[in-house]
């Protein structure tokens, strides 16, 4: 194994970061920084991690607070492309790593490390994202993967290992799901989820009600759009990270923003994740209203290109590209005319707009009325259908 | 105008083309042949129809049943695409309007007609759909679009050139919405509509109870699905046209496919329409959960690309051109692995798949147990990321 | 015909607009004011063009120079996108189109005047370009395209038309090919071109020597790019229009740039162009030269996205609409790194990049040397490779 | 290492392979299977090749004949597709891999093999490409790669290699350029090429004339070509190879088919390449001619889509994956109406279709004299505009 000195890790306070501390120190007899980035996971996972790193052998923590930045830069921009991947994923997980990823850089240069680690599995994605990251802000930094390289292959066997240091630790041996949480999701995977046709049971959510425990009566919500950004709810100006803790409370209770899919992993297999994405469904939802107002067919056609590719960009952990600043510019061009007022409708699990204006809209009730000659006479589609469908006649009188 | 010897006319017994029958005989001196198609609008429209025809001054009336066919042949293929016109609209009107003049070609040839005659009217995508085709399909046939030429601009209007002519019409003069239904789905337009920023009354619905109006308890249905289409619902073989009418039954009562939006007309304008779509939301549903079992990452980015442009296409009516064939060719090449058994709830206005089984899956819970040696090594995930970010690594590199 | 007080004309001096002239006054009573854009068309056809238009019956005539801003706020952005029309055509007509409506627009405005015309014909591209700009950018005022409405449909009756009204017109009765210039390049139609059977004979070409008079030693030119931009031609610093210039005097000569091909026209039909863009194939062949060197394998591929795209919305005259923005913006941002130096060849009608190089290459010939556990370890390419067919092996897997 | 019994290597009888021979068997203890692949690389590659195989230590040494099969079942399709990588790469090495490794696995299975190998080195696309379509074609069978296990490094330590085991190789020590050849092209790599700045000598180029050597007089050949097949020369019908093996005699002494570029490789670096492939270029051009008459603008359109898509696909090695048949499927459709007769100049490099025609043209020379009522009313042109460009009309008066 090459020299390492000093080594930030990303660093939780769960089982498998906690092993990985001193598993660091013995192996490559460096100094371990932790690192923790505060993504809105909760404070219940945050409350004492700082301790926790310290007696598993870190000589530092540090804790870094990145809520807003993560909202403001890299969520408020994705949700401009309209990114979905594959056809129903909101990209929770995928969109933390490149701010935690930078972050963590920014610890190493801070502290002089010469490596960076993580606690990522060997079959994940996110693997792939934080060291695609690390590869375009730290190309210098050496990264260790600690689950390629040891044979701890069990919770039972990470326990015994701290255990045998006299590391405390709460975790406890079985765990059946696996979770990530920031402030847009949390995701779930594991258990019975393991089979695609076992549906997922009660206990799989964690954010939100079922719609069956939802309450009987719907709630409005009413979100202001600014330029392809929520910066209102319910007529209360906040800042992008507030929105979502907003409509994340708001929409929980109703069942809004589950989504349990099988979906393909960047390493060539397919994994089940249960989602929930409560107040981002709501955002989501309010974002498409607005677009249909104010973007005409070719624009919502392209915005359509920009989104399909920006999903799987996001999704491959490729945030620190060139082709991450082109499409954005493409996607931050069309924003600029989406702004607008929507009222959506929380219900039983399901978000739908049901009132919305901009005044970029397109759309007009008066259009109807306007003089014929002004914009639009009846007499001009016959021209348009003509020419429109000339290829399709000429091609056919040439077949007669 | 030109001189027009025998005219078919799509016929639906409504106000509009009962007044464009006597019009098209005073205004070209023709003989007209009214054209009714079939495509599950329901037996109540189309009950007494050819009767009214005749009534109206129809020399004769055909009234052809091509809701087999229009299901099989168009709605089907589309959907192996997974089109979604502007993120929301499943074309029901769409895809039936190329069927529709095709069959009312095919009278023509059969009655000797020179010309062809529908009541869309000239704000509309229907006129284009309808023409579009025609050119494809008839080329030498001459157009005949009343409501771009006459001066009759309101229901009163109409009704009195009825009246004037003692033709017998059902139709009251004042109409609050305008609707268009086949066995996919129907549409509704106007009356409050007309303001997006106004909430659609209840009275807007026809097929779908509401959410609340729902069963309190979920129901749960079984569908089998062969080489991407639907072929049997709970366990019962049924072709096409009945799985959807199956589907809608079961579907409607649960509140799910509603649909309200503001899209781009192809003619340059925006309109706010609402949709049910019962049955084929949760048919969607269930292509859905089978796509994320069979295609591969590629595959599935691809198939995003061909529903993104076919939407388009038959939206616009560009049903009968070669892009048509090119892309169904590539749809169907993707669906043929697309074969599976998914079970979706419905409830309070929503579907989800919630098991989900193909004999083609690229999932395997067993996959996890292969043996590393023989499918994935962890370790081969650390070569991956080193090439898969490469090209990002030497671009730092190069600027450090 | 409605109630015009003034037009501005898009006047040529040729005998189209000669003729529109009397023929809006005649036909509107309306004041003509003429407008010339001087777009790098050359002198000969600006000389006396002014007097020819009051010689006319125009009440005024403004000659606008746009050449500068043609190149560089047109052309130039274009060249980033690498837009080429159906594979081969570098959109020389189409890319002068938004800023002569937009000027003709300035000058309707600076006049007061209530209307616009042009000389465009009603079966090609350009009235649509020049009409969609004015919508975007003047959707008050209206339009006259006399084409479409004047019944004088030959070359003799307008000359006629002039003769009868006593205005001088150097025209003659004949003219072979109709061809449209800017500094960009000259296009040429009709004549034996009509028939792509038949081979453009010598007398079609005008710019360009043909390969076989080209000289027979090679030239080679040298060419700075900056964030995609040419800046310097062999060593000399130029702004674009003149860089534009001095290629073309450089490549014509050597034959470079002809283009003969059948193109599909906005209308619907097809037409058959020849085209000559000496020193824009230069340009062209710089930039993708450049591009080599920096853009990675997944911003290349986005490029053509963009490029593709972008072809038709020039070509369809599009330019004033938010797509536009969206697609430069995109396109800005992969070009801010497209800079560096290329020496290319010219012989025989042919232009090749035969040396390049840029600071921001991705290339680098040390590359290869660089110890293997700082970029590239061979081993790493087992692990992609697993990974990266991964897919491919499970599907695989299944079958067996 | 593993156990292997019998391995099937991808033989060429040069040094790499020579080595690999015994090497396999001494760090495996297997037998080795020879496997030459006869793409049409030359005469001269394939004399001997058995014998030379058999004095490495092979046990057996099978000569595929692939020629023909490689051009109709490999390039053919992918012509259709139009695809050309990063806009020059005509794909000659790619095309020719997944029919070898095809052939290969079945030689594997005739001769009950449990391991494939090949030489390819680890830095390129090509180990990529064969392990990709051995993944797919022969999951369960072992891959060796020994350029990325191995510690020969040089040509020299391969030479001594095969010196200390008495093997007869011809090969010198010192070999400037890479090269691979077959039917399609023959491509180059190393010496001089390593820098870009460096413009490629003479000695590079081993097909072609240059241009300069190229005959003084131009040349003309016509193709035919049939449902986006080239099916004869010249008026003699040929099968594919045969075409092609025609057009590379034809038009490699005039200099036709000379690339030089820099390119993504897959692997993440970049590569600089010169390629000849003379008959392909001049297939190309009159692929290329045929569509412009036959293809309406939608689908020329789509046709890019598909030809970007599908040029990185067979870069990439990915052909025996459903994304392959998907956009195939979609290629073959458009191509149905590809056919007509494409005159070709061939002058000093350059390759020109100076004349074309097709029964499915939607070109017409009559069809300016067409009726206007038939076919196209100037008139009409107006209505198109006005819906054309009706959302920026409206777009603007929003803003007035």
């Amino acid at each position: 194994m090459s020299s390492i000195k000093k080594v930030v890790l990303a660093y939780s306070g769960g089982l498998d970061t906690s092993a990985i501390v001193p598993w660091l120190k013995e192996n490559y007899g460096c100094e371990v920084v932790a690192f923790v980035a505060d993504v809105g996971q909760g404070a219940e996972e945050l409350e004492g991690v700082e301790a926790k790193a310290i007696a598993s052998g870190a000589s530092q923590c540090y804790v870094v607070d990145l809520k807003d930045e993560m909202v403001s830069d890299y969520i408020y921009p994705t949700l401009k492309t309209g990114s979905i991947y594959e056809g129903t994923y909101l990209l929770g997980t995928s969109m933390a790593r490149p701010i935690i990823a930078k972050a963590q850089v920014e610890i190493a240069r801070k502290v002089g490390a010469d490596a960076l680690s993580h606690g990522c599995t060997g079959k994940g994605n996110d693997q792939v994202r934080f060291e695609s990251c690390f590869a375009a802000l730290a190309p210098d930094l050496k990264v260790i993967a600690p689950w390629r390289e040891w044979d701890l292959s069990s919770r039972e066997s990470l326990l015994d290992y701290l255990a045998e240091r006299n590391i405390p630790c709460s975790a406890s041996a079985t765990k059946i799901y696996s979770r990530d949480a920031n402030a847009w999701h949390i995701s779930h995977e594991g258990g019975e989820l393991e089979d695609p046709w076992c549906q997922p049971s009660e206990q799989v959510w964690t954010w939100t009600n079922s719609p069956e425990q939802a309450p009987n009566d719907a709630e409005y919500v009413t979100l202001n759009v600014q330029a392809g950004e929520v910066v209102a709810v319910n007529g209360e100006q906040l800042k992008p990270y507030d929105c979502l803790v907003k409509l994340n409370e708001i929409a929980a209770p109703h069942g809004v923003g589950r989504v349990d899919i099988v979906e393909n992993r960047l390493v060539g297999m397919k994994s089940r994740g249960c989602y929930e994405t409560p107040g981002g469904t709501v955002i989501m939802a309010a974002l498409q209203a607005i677009d249909e107002l104010v973007l005409d067919k070719a624009s919502r056609k392209w915005k359509e290109v920009l989104g399909a590719e920006f999903s799987h960009l996001v999704y491959d952990g490729r945030w620190f590209t060139p082709l991450k600043d082109s499409i954005l510019a493409g996607a931050e061009a069309l924003s600029s005319v989406a702004t607008g007022e929507v009222v959506l409708k929380l219900y039983k699990g399901q978000v739908t707009a049901v009132q919305k204006k901009s005044p970029n809209s397109l759309y007009s009730e008066d259009f109807a009325t306007f003089g014929e000659d002004d914009v639009y006479d009846q007499s001009h589609a016959e021209g348009f259908i003509r020419l429109f469908s000339l290829s399709s006649r000429i091609s056919a009188l040439a077949k007669q």
